[in-house]
Protein backbone atom coordinates (compact mmCIF):
# COMPACT_ATOMS: atom_id res chain seq x y z
CA UNK A 1 0.00 0.00 0.00
CA UNK A 2 1.22 3.61 -0.20
CA UNK A 3 0.74 7.01 2.19
CA UNK A 4 -1.14 9.81 0.64
CA UNK A 5 -3.16 12.98 2.19
CA UNK A 6 -6.48 13.67 0.89
CA UNK A 7 -6.26 16.97 -1.52
CA UNK A 8 -9.47 17.31 -3.45
CA UNK A 9 -12.46 15.33 -4.58
CA UNK A 10 -13.64 14.77 -8.43
CA UNK A 11 -17.23 14.98 -9.26
CA UNK A 12 -18.40 12.85 -12.86
CA UNK A 13 -21.98 12.72 -13.28
CA UNK A 14 -21.38 10.96 -16.09
CA UNK A 15 -19.84 7.27 -15.04
CA UNK A 16 -19.66 3.82 -14.73
CA UNK A 17 -22.76 2.81 -12.67
CA UNK A 18 -20.55 0.71 -10.24
CA UNK A 19 -19.02 4.22 -8.91
CA UNK A 20 -22.43 5.32 -8.18
CA UNK A 21 -22.51 6.22 -4.42
CA UNK A 22 -18.67 5.78 -4.30
CA UNK A 23 -16.78 9.34 -2.83
CA UNK A 24 -13.70 9.97 -5.10
CA UNK A 25 -11.16 11.54 -3.62
CA UNK A 26 -8.22 12.49 -5.05
CA UNK A 27 -5.28 11.92 -3.29
CA UNK A 28 -1.37 13.14 -3.48
CA UNK A 29 0.84 10.19 -2.91
CA UNK A 30 3.79 11.21 0.39
CA UNK A 31 6.89 9.82 1.35
CA UNK A 32 7.31 9.99 5.21
CA UNK A 33 9.89 12.55 6.17
CA UNK A 34 11.34 10.65 9.65
CA UNK A 35 9.60 13.26 11.70
CA UNK A 36 6.32 11.68 11.70
CA UNK A 37 5.14 13.96 8.83
CA UNK A 38 4.86 12.84 5.18
CA UNK A 39 5.80 14.70 2.04
CA UNK A 40 6.29 15.11 -1.57
CA UNK A 41 8.25 12.31 -2.86
CA UNK A 42 11.41 13.32 -4.51
CA UNK A 43 10.34 11.83 -7.66
CA UNK A 44 7.91 14.20 -8.26
CA UNK A 45 4.01 15.03 -7.44
CA UNK A 46 2.13 11.63 -7.74
CA UNK A 47 -1.86 12.17 -7.78
CA UNK A 48 -4.40 9.16 -7.74
CA UNK A 49 -8.06 8.83 -7.61
CA UNK A 50 -9.56 6.21 -4.96
CA UNK A 51 -12.88 5.56 -3.80
CA UNK A 52 -12.98 6.50 0.10
CA UNK A 53 -14.10 3.02 2.30
CA UNK A 54 -13.33 4.63 5.63
CA UNK A 55 -14.62 7.96 5.98
CA UNK A 56 -11.67 10.20 4.86
CA UNK A 57 -11.83 14.10 4.49
CA UNK A 58 -10.16 16.56 2.45
CA UNK A 59 -6.31 16.89 4.57
CA UNK A 60 -6.37 13.64 6.13
CA UNK A 61 -3.09 11.42 5.86
CA UNK A 62 -4.23 8.35 4.01
CA UNK A 63 -3.43 4.62 3.45
CA UNK A 64 -4.17 3.69 0.01
CA UNK A 65 -4.77 0.51 -1.72
CA UNK A 66 -3.94 -0.22 -6.19
CA UNK A 67 -4.82 -2.68 -8.44
CA UNK A 68 -6.93 -5.22 -8.40
CA UNK A 69 -7.38 -5.80 -4.59
CA UNK A 70 -9.03 -2.62 -4.09
CA UNK A 71 -11.68 -3.27 -6.60
CA UNK A 72 -12.52 -7.00 -4.26
CA UNK A 73 -12.22 -4.78 -1.37
CA UNK A 74 -14.80 -2.68 -3.17
CA UNK A 75 -17.69 -5.55 -2.46
CA UNK A 76 -18.71 -4.21 -5.98
CA UNK A 77 -18.37 -7.35 -8.33
CA UNK A 78 -16.50 -6.24 -11.77
CA UNK A 79 -16.05 -3.05 -9.74
CA UNK A 80 -14.13 -0.55 -12.37
CA UNK A 81 -11.78 0.59 -9.25
CA UNK A 82 -8.04 0.45 -8.94
CA UNK A 83 -7.67 2.95 -5.98
CA UNK A 84 -9.32 2.42 -2.57
CA UNK A 85 -8.24 4.39 0.76
CA UNK A 86 -8.15 2.05 3.27
CA UNK A 87 -7.00 3.48 6.58
CA UNK A 88 -6.86 7.02 8.16
CA UNK A 89 -2.78 7.49 9.76
CA UNK A 90 -3.05 8.10 13.43
CA UNK A 91 1.06 8.14 13.09
CA UNK A 92 3.44 6.94 10.51
CA UNK A 93 6.84 6.98 12.21
CA UNK A 94 9.76 5.80 10.37
CA UNK A 95 13.68 5.74 11.77
CA UNK A 96 15.21 9.16 10.78
CA UNK A 97 18.22 7.65 9.73
CA UNK A 98 16.37 5.83 6.83
CA UNK A 99 14.98 8.50 5.05
CA UNK A 100 17.44 10.43 2.48
CA UNK B 1 -7.47 5.46 -10.86
CA UNK B 2 -5.65 8.26 -12.29
CA UNK B 3 -7.22 11.56 -14.40
CA UNK B 4 -6.02 12.34 -17.52
CA UNK B 5 -7.84 14.44 -20.97
CA UNK B 6 -8.59 12.51 -24.33
CA UNK B 7 -6.78 13.35 -27.10
CA UNK B 8 -6.77 11.59 -29.63
CA UNK B 9 -7.94 7.49 -30.87
CA UNK B 10 -6.22 4.54 -31.97
CA UNK B 11 -7.22 2.73 -35.50
CA UNK B 12 -6.47 -0.76 -35.37
CA UNK B 13 -8.00 -3.41 -38.12
CA UNK B 14 -6.27 -6.11 -36.96
CA UNK B 15 -6.98 -6.89 -33.48
CA UNK B 16 -7.90 -9.38 -30.63
CA UNK B 17 -11.76 -10.36 -31.71
CA UNK B 18 -12.40 -9.02 -27.66
CA UNK B 19 -11.64 -5.78 -28.72
CA UNK B 20 -14.14 -5.13 -31.54
CA UNK B 21 -16.68 -2.46 -30.83
CA UNK B 22 -14.54 -0.93 -28.26
CA UNK B 23 -13.48 2.46 -29.03
CA UNK B 24 -9.87 2.64 -28.25
CA UNK B 25 -9.05 6.53 -26.86
CA UNK B 26 -5.66 7.81 -26.31
CA UNK B 27 -5.84 9.50 -23.03
CA UNK B 28 -2.76 11.58 -21.25
CA UNK B 29 -2.12 11.28 -17.80
CA UNK B 30 -2.34 14.51 -15.79
CA UNK B 31 -2.43 16.07 -12.56
CA UNK B 32 -4.79 18.44 -11.06
CA UNK B 33 -3.07 21.89 -11.11
CA UNK B 34 -4.95 23.55 -7.53
CA UNK B 35 -7.18 25.68 -10.03
CA UNK B 36 -9.81 23.53 -11.28
CA UNK B 37 -7.58 22.68 -14.37
CA UNK B 38 -5.24 19.40 -15.27
CA UNK B 39 -2.06 20.06 -16.45
CA UNK B 40 1.20 17.72 -17.43
CA UNK B 41 2.77 15.75 -14.78
CA UNK B 42 6.17 16.84 -13.76
CA UNK B 43 7.38 13.40 -14.25
CA UNK B 44 7.13 13.60 -18.08
CA UNK B 45 4.35 12.60 -20.59
CA UNK B 46 1.88 9.71 -20.18
CA UNK B 47 0.23 8.37 -22.51
CA UNK B 48 -2.02 5.33 -22.23
CA UNK B 49 -5.18 3.49 -24.50
CA UNK B 50 -8.39 3.54 -22.76
CA UNK B 51 -11.18 1.67 -23.80
CA UNK B 52 -14.15 4.12 -23.60
CA UNK B 53 -17.00 3.14 -21.41
CA UNK B 54 -18.85 5.73 -20.61
CA UNK B 55 -18.97 7.90 -24.28
CA UNK B 56 -16.26 10.20 -23.77
CA UNK B 57 -15.13 12.55 -26.63
CA UNK B 58 -11.89 14.49 -27.13
CA UNK B 59 -10.66 16.72 -25.61
CA UNK B 60 -12.39 15.90 -22.14
CA UNK B 61 -11.08 15.46 -19.02
CA UNK B 62 -12.06 11.68 -17.61
CA UNK B 63 -10.88 8.79 -14.48
CA UNK B 64 -9.46 6.01 -16.54
CA UNK B 65 -9.24 2.83 -13.94
CA UNK B 66 -6.14 0.47 -14.99
CA UNK B 67 -5.05 -3.57 -14.91
CA UNK B 68 -7.21 -6.67 -14.65
CA UNK B 69 -10.20 -4.64 -12.68
CA UNK B 70 -10.26 -2.26 -16.48
CA UNK B 71 -10.65 -5.96 -18.18
CA UNK B 72 -13.16 -6.94 -15.48
CA UNK B 73 -15.43 -3.64 -15.57
CA UNK B 74 -15.80 -3.84 -19.27
CA UNK B 75 -17.65 -7.25 -19.52
CA UNK B 76 -15.77 -8.85 -21.93
CA UNK B 77 -14.75 -12.50 -20.21
CA UNK B 78 -10.94 -12.79 -20.37
CA UNK B 79 -10.42 -9.56 -22.21
CA UNK B 80 -7.16 -8.28 -23.69
CA UNK B 81 -7.80 -5.03 -21.28
CA UNK B 82 -5.73 -3.11 -18.81
CA UNK B 83 -7.43 0.51 -19.43
CA UNK B 84 -10.79 1.78 -19.75
CA UNK B 85 -12.23 5.29 -19.49
CA UNK B 86 -15.05 4.98 -16.41
CA UNK B 87 -16.11 8.38 -15.95
CA UNK B 88 -15.80 11.97 -17.20
CA UNK B 89 -14.59 14.52 -14.91
CA UNK B 90 -17.15 17.67 -14.09
CA UNK B 91 -14.72 18.94 -11.54
CA UNK B 92 -11.65 18.06 -10.12
CA UNK B 93 -11.03 20.38 -7.64
CA UNK B 94 -7.43 20.54 -5.10
CA UNK B 95 -6.48 22.49 -2.78
CA UNK B 96 -3.78 24.38 -4.18
CA UNK B 97 -1.61 24.58 -0.92
CA UNK B 98 -1.53 20.75 -1.94
CA UNK B 99 0.23 21.03 -5.21
CA UNK B 100 3.77 22.04 -5.83
CA UNK C 1 -2.63 -0.38 -22.66
CA UNK C 2 0.11 0.97 -24.09
CA UNK C 3 1.69 1.86 -27.77
CA UNK C 4 4.65 0.75 -28.86
CA UNK C 5 6.81 -0.93 -31.93
CA UNK C 6 8.06 -4.16 -32.13
CA UNK C 7 11.85 -3.81 -32.97
CA UNK C 8 12.83 -7.47 -32.16
CA UNK C 9 12.49 -10.68 -30.50
CA UNK C 10 13.57 -13.41 -28.21
CA UNK C 11 14.31 -16.66 -28.48
CA UNK C 12 14.62 -18.93 -25.13
CA UNK C 13 14.57 -22.78 -25.96
CA UNK C 14 14.39 -23.39 -22.27
CA UNK C 15 11.05 -21.46 -20.85
CA UNK C 16 8.48 -22.24 -19.32
CA UNK C 17 6.16 -25.27 -21.52
CA UNK C 18 3.51 -22.95 -21.42
CA UNK C 19 4.88 -20.62 -23.21
CA UNK C 20 5.91 -22.99 -26.05
CA UNK C 21 4.55 -21.86 -30.03
CA UNK C 22 4.51 -18.31 -28.55
CA UNK C 23 6.25 -15.72 -30.58
CA UNK C 24 8.11 -13.64 -28.13
CA UNK C 25 8.56 -10.13 -29.56
CA UNK C 26 10.66 -7.01 -27.83
CA UNK C 27 8.21 -4.17 -28.32
CA UNK C 28 9.65 -0.70 -27.34
CA UNK C 29 6.90 1.63 -25.58
CA UNK C 30 6.49 4.94 -27.55
CA UNK C 31 4.48 8.07 -27.07
CA UNK C 32 1.90 9.27 -29.29
CA UNK C 33 3.96 12.81 -31.51
CA UNK C 34 1.01 14.69 -32.33
CA UNK C 35 1.73 14.10 -36.43
CA UNK C 36 0.48 10.57 -36.34
CA UNK C 37 3.87 8.90 -35.73
CA UNK C 38 5.01 7.44 -32.34
CA UNK C 39 8.37 8.88 -31.02
CA UNK C 40 10.68 7.69 -27.79
CA UNK C 41 8.37 8.60 -24.45
CA UNK C 42 10.04 11.77 -23.00
CA UNK C 43 10.95 9.15 -19.65
CA UNK C 44 13.64 7.32 -21.49
CA UNK C 45 13.80 3.97 -22.99
CA UNK C 46 10.81 1.36 -21.94
CA UNK C 47 11.12 -2.13 -23.71
CA UNK C 48 8.94 -5.33 -22.56
CA UNK C 49 8.86 -8.87 -24.26
CA UNK C 50 5.16 -9.63 -25.31
CA UNK C 51 3.54 -12.59 -26.80
CA UNK C 52 2.12 -11.84 -30.33
CA UNK C 53 -1.58 -12.52 -30.68
CA UNK C 54 -2.22 -10.85 -33.81
CA UNK C 55 0.89 -11.75 -36.32
CA UNK C 56 2.63 -8.41 -35.49
CA UNK C 57 5.76 -7.63 -38.07
CA UNK C 58 9.31 -5.72 -36.85
CA UNK C 59 8.12 -2.40 -37.36
CA UNK C 60 4.89 -2.58 -37.17
CA UNK C 61 3.36 0.15 -34.22
CA UNK C 62 0.83 -2.00 -31.83
CA UNK C 63 -1.23 -2.24 -29.00
CA UNK C 64 0.15 -3.81 -26.01
CA UNK C 65 -1.62 -5.07 -23.10
CA UNK C 66 -0.19 -5.84 -19.76
CA UNK C 67 -0.65 -7.59 -16.22
CA UNK C 68 -2.99 -10.40 -15.61
CA UNK C 69 -5.44 -9.24 -18.80
CA UNK C 70 -2.52 -10.37 -20.51
CA UNK C 71 -2.13 -14.03 -19.69
CA UNK C 72 -5.95 -14.67 -19.62
CA UNK C 73 -5.96 -12.85 -23.16
CA UNK C 74 -3.76 -15.80 -24.53
CA UNK C 75 -6.16 -18.15 -23.50
CA UNK C 76 -3.59 -20.48 -21.75
CA UNK C 77 -4.48 -21.18 -17.99
CA UNK C 78 -2.32 -19.63 -15.40
CA UNK C 79 0.13 -18.95 -18.48
CA UNK C 80 3.53 -17.06 -17.06
CA UNK C 81 2.32 -14.10 -19.43
CA UNK C 82 2.40 -10.61 -18.43
CA UNK C 83 2.31 -8.74 -21.95
CA UNK C 84 0.64 -8.92 -24.95
CA UNK C 85 0.71 -7.97 -27.92
CA UNK C 86 -3.58 -7.31 -28.82
CA UNK C 87 -4.10 -4.89 -32.08
CA UNK C 88 -1.44 -3.74 -34.87
CA UNK C 89 -1.74 0.31 -35.68
CA UNK C 90 -3.16 1.74 -38.65
CA UNK C 91 -3.78 4.94 -36.93
CA UNK C 92 -3.19 6.79 -33.77
CA UNK C 93 -3.87 10.25 -34.51
CA UNK C 94 -3.67 12.67 -31.35
CA UNK C 95 -4.14 16.52 -31.07
CA UNK C 96 -1.09 18.17 -31.50
CA UNK C 97 -1.84 20.80 -28.71
CA UNK C 98 -1.92 18.05 -26.45
CA UNK C 99 1.54 16.82 -27.37
CA UNK C 100 4.24 18.50 -25.30
CA UNK D 1 8.80 -9.14 -5.42
CA UNK D 2 11.15 -6.43 -4.53
CA UNK D 3 14.03 -6.35 -1.66
CA UNK D 4 13.89 -3.66 1.65
CA UNK D 5 14.37 -2.35 4.84
CA UNK D 6 11.92 -2.17 7.52
CA UNK D 7 11.57 1.67 8.37
CA UNK D 8 9.11 2.33 10.60
CA UNK D 9 5.08 1.50 11.14
CA UNK D 10 1.83 3.21 10.91
CA UNK D 11 -1.07 3.28 13.09
CA UNK D 12 -4.19 3.47 11.78
CA UNK D 13 -7.60 3.36 13.81
CA UNK D 14 -9.90 3.86 11.82
CA UNK D 15 -8.99 1.09 9.10
CA UNK D 16 -11.23 -1.81 6.58
CA UNK D 17 -11.86 -4.37 9.47
CA UNK D 18 -9.82 -6.55 6.79
CA UNK D 19 -6.65 -4.95 8.43
CA UNK D 20 -7.51 -5.22 11.62
CA UNK D 21 -5.06 -7.68 13.67
CA UNK D 22 -2.52 -7.17 10.53
CA UNK D 23 0.70 -5.40 11.72
CA UNK D 24 0.95 -2.30 9.15
CA UNK D 25 4.95 -1.79 8.51
CA UNK D 26 6.87 0.92 6.46
CA UNK D 27 9.47 -0.31 3.81
CA UNK D 28 12.10 1.27 2.40
CA UNK D 29 12.61 -0.38 -1.30
CA UNK D 30 16.09 -0.88 -1.55
CA UNK D 31 18.79 -1.77 -4.26
CA UNK D 32 21.62 -4.35 -3.68
CA UNK D 33 24.64 -2.25 -3.73
CA UNK D 34 27.14 -5.27 -4.14
CA UNK D 35 28.82 -5.08 -1.44
CA UNK D 36 26.36 -8.18 0.73
CA UNK D 37 24.45 -4.68 1.81
CA UNK D 38 21.22 -2.88 0.30
CA UNK D 39 21.47 0.55 -0.50
CA UNK D 40 18.81 3.51 -1.79
CA UNK D 41 17.80 3.13 -5.25
CA UNK D 42 19.95 5.86 -7.47
CA UNK D 43 15.92 6.47 -8.49
CA UNK D 44 15.42 8.28 -5.85
CA UNK D 45 13.08 7.40 -2.53
CA UNK D 46 10.67 4.52 -2.79
CA UNK D 47 8.25 3.62 0.15
CA UNK D 48 5.27 1.16 0.51
CA UNK D 49 3.42 0.21 3.80
CA UNK D 50 3.08 -3.88 3.70
CA UNK D 51 1.32 -5.88 6.06
CA UNK D 52 3.81 -8.45 8.30
CA UNK D 53 3.64 -12.17 7.73
CA UNK D 54 7.16 -13.39 8.50
CA UNK D 55 7.54 -11.76 12.45
CA UNK D 56 10.10 -8.62 10.49
CA UNK D 57 11.12 -5.95 12.96
CA UNK D 58 12.24 -2.63 12.51
CA UNK D 59 15.88 -2.21 10.60
CA UNK D 60 15.54 -5.78 9.11
CA UNK D 61 16.02 -6.42 5.66
CA UNK D 62 13.05 -8.06 3.65
CA UNK D 63 11.23 -9.36 0.71
CA UNK D 64 8.15 -7.74 -0.18
CA UNK D 65 5.70 -9.00 -2.65
CA UNK D 66 3.00 -6.59 -4.29
CA UNK D 67 -0.35 -6.39 -5.92
CA UNK D 68 -2.95 -8.82 -5.62
CA UNK D 69 -0.62 -11.60 -4.81
CA UNK D 70 0.18 -10.14 -1.64
CA UNK D 71 -3.75 -10.06 -0.82
CA UNK D 72 -3.86 -13.73 -1.66
CA UNK D 73 -1.04 -14.73 0.17
CA UNK D 74 -2.56 -12.87 3.15
CA UNK D 75 -4.97 -15.43 3.80
CA UNK D 76 -7.87 -12.70 4.14
CA UNK D 77 -10.63 -13.17 1.41
CA UNK D 78 -10.65 -9.98 -0.73
CA UNK D 79 -8.21 -8.16 1.83
CA UNK D 80 -7.50 -4.28 0.59
CA UNK D 81 -4.10 -5.87 0.57
CA UNK D 82 -1.56 -5.06 -2.26
CA UNK D 83 1.70 -5.34 0.13
CA UNK D 84 2.90 -8.04 1.69
CA UNK D 85 6.52 -8.77 3.91
CA UNK D 86 7.13 -12.78 3.07
CA UNK D 87 10.90 -12.75 3.95
CA UNK D 88 13.19 -11.63 6.23
CA UNK D 89 16.82 -11.52 4.41
CA UNK D 90 19.55 -13.26 5.67
CA UNK D 91 21.86 -12.61 2.82
CA UNK D 92 21.39 -10.53 -0.64
CA UNK D 93 24.17 -10.97 -2.58
CA UNK D 94 24.70 -9.89 -5.89
CA UNK D 95 28.20 -10.00 -8.10
CA UNK D 96 29.44 -6.34 -7.40
CA UNK D 97 30.78 -6.47 -11.37
CA UNK D 98 26.69 -6.03 -12.12
CA UNK D 99 25.84 -3.00 -10.01
CA UNK D 100 26.42 0.34 -11.19
CA UNK E 1 7.68 -9.91 -19.47
CA UNK E 2 10.98 -7.88 -18.98
CA UNK E 3 14.51 -8.73 -19.76
CA UNK E 4 17.22 -9.00 -17.64
CA UNK E 5 20.52 -10.77 -15.40
CA UNK E 6 20.92 -12.68 -12.86
CA UNK E 7 23.15 -11.02 -11.17
CA UNK E 8 22.93 -13.14 -7.25
CA UNK E 9 20.44 -14.99 -5.05
CA UNK E 10 18.26 -13.82 -2.16
CA UNK E 11 18.35 -16.50 1.15
CA UNK E 12 15.66 -15.89 3.64
CA UNK E 13 14.99 -18.91 6.24
CA UNK E 14 12.29 -16.86 7.55
CA UNK E 15 9.86 -16.67 5.21
CA UNK E 16 6.38 -17.32 3.94
CA UNK E 17 5.77 -21.39 3.99
CA UNK E 18 4.71 -20.89 0.49
CA UNK E 19 8.38 -19.89 -0.72
CA UNK E 20 10.19 -23.05 0.63
CA UNK E 21 11.80 -25.27 -2.08
CA UNK E 22 11.39 -22.02 -4.71
CA UNK E 23 15.23 -20.63 -5.77
CA UNK E 24 15.15 -16.83 -4.92
CA UNK E 25 17.12 -15.10 -7.21
CA UNK E 26 18.63 -11.40 -8.01
CA UNK E 27 17.60 -10.18 -11.49
CA UNK E 28 18.86 -6.70 -13.06
CA UNK E 29 16.42 -5.64 -15.22
CA UNK E 30 18.02 -4.53 -18.38
CA UNK E 31 17.30 -3.43 -22.27
CA UNK E 32 18.20 -4.26 -25.35
CA UNK E 33 20.99 -2.87 -26.82
CA UNK E 34 20.66 -3.11 -30.14
CA UNK E 35 23.81 -5.69 -30.45
CA UNK E 36 22.61 -8.63 -29.35
CA UNK E 37 23.63 -7.91 -25.70
CA UNK E 38 21.60 -6.19 -23.21
CA UNK E 39 22.62 -3.55 -21.12
CA UNK E 40 21.28 -0.95 -17.88
CA UNK E 41 18.27 0.83 -18.46
CA UNK E 42 19.12 4.66 -19.01
CA UNK E 43 16.16 4.94 -16.35
CA UNK E 44 18.78 3.67 -13.58
CA UNK E 45 19.15 0.39 -11.77
CA UNK E 46 15.88 -1.57 -11.38
CA UNK E 47 16.41 -4.78 -9.55
CA UNK E 48 13.95 -7.34 -8.34
CA UNK E 49 13.71 -10.97 -6.59
CA UNK E 50 12.30 -13.93 -8.82
CA UNK E 51 11.37 -17.20 -7.82
CA UNK E 52 13.97 -19.53 -10.75
CA UNK E 53 10.72 -22.07 -12.89
CA UNK E 54 13.78 -22.72 -15.40
CA UNK E 55 16.98 -24.13 -14.18
CA UNK E 56 18.35 -20.02 -14.46
CA UNK E 57 22.16 -19.67 -13.01
CA UNK E 58 24.12 -16.31 -12.05
CA UNK E 59 24.88 -14.35 -14.96
CA UNK E 60 22.42 -15.80 -17.80
CA UNK E 61 20.34 -13.22 -19.32
CA UNK E 62 16.20 -14.19 -18.42
CA UNK E 63 12.85 -13.40 -19.36
CA UNK E 64 10.55 -12.21 -16.09
CA UNK E 65 7.20 -12.29 -15.83
CA UNK E 66 5.40 -9.94 -13.07
CA UNK E 67 2.61 -9.69 -10.94
CA UNK E 68 -0.29 -12.48 -10.29
CA UNK E 69 0.63 -13.77 -13.47
CA UNK E 70 4.12 -14.75 -12.00
CA UNK E 71 2.10 -16.19 -8.73
CA UNK E 72 -0.58 -18.51 -10.75
CA UNK E 73 2.76 -19.70 -13.29
CA UNK E 74 4.20 -20.95 -9.73
CA UNK E 75 1.80 -23.70 -9.64
CA UNK E 76 1.59 -22.80 -5.77
CA UNK E 77 -2.09 -22.27 -4.96
CA UNK E 78 -2.46 -18.29 -3.42
CA UNK E 79 1.65 -17.85 -3.50
CA UNK E 80 3.44 -14.54 -2.14
CA UNK E 81 4.96 -14.63 -5.60
CA UNK E 82 5.04 -11.59 -7.74
CA UNK E 83 7.89 -11.83 -9.77
CA UNK E 84 9.15 -15.66 -11.85
CA UNK E 85 12.02 -16.37 -14.13
CA UNK E 86 10.03 -17.80 -17.46
CA UNK E 87 12.87 -18.31 -20.03
CA UNK E 88 16.75 -18.38 -20.22
CA UNK E 89 17.49 -15.97 -23.14
CA UNK E 90 19.23 -17.65 -26.09
CA UNK E 91 19.29 -14.64 -28.11
CA UNK E 92 17.49 -10.70 -27.82
CA UNK E 93 17.95 -9.32 -31.25
CA UNK E 94 16.74 -5.64 -31.65
CA UNK E 95 16.81 -3.46 -34.68
CA UNK E 96 19.98 -1.05 -33.93
CA UNK E 97 18.03 1.98 -35.45
CA UNK E 98 15.02 0.99 -32.70
CA UNK E 99 17.84 2.01 -29.80
CA UNK E 100 18.65 5.03 -28.58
Amino acid sequence: MKLGRVVGNVVATRKDDRLIGHKLLIVRLLSPKGDGDLGPSVKGENFMVAVDMVGAGIGEDVIVCSGSSAAKSSGVPDAPIDGAIVGIVDSADVDPREVG
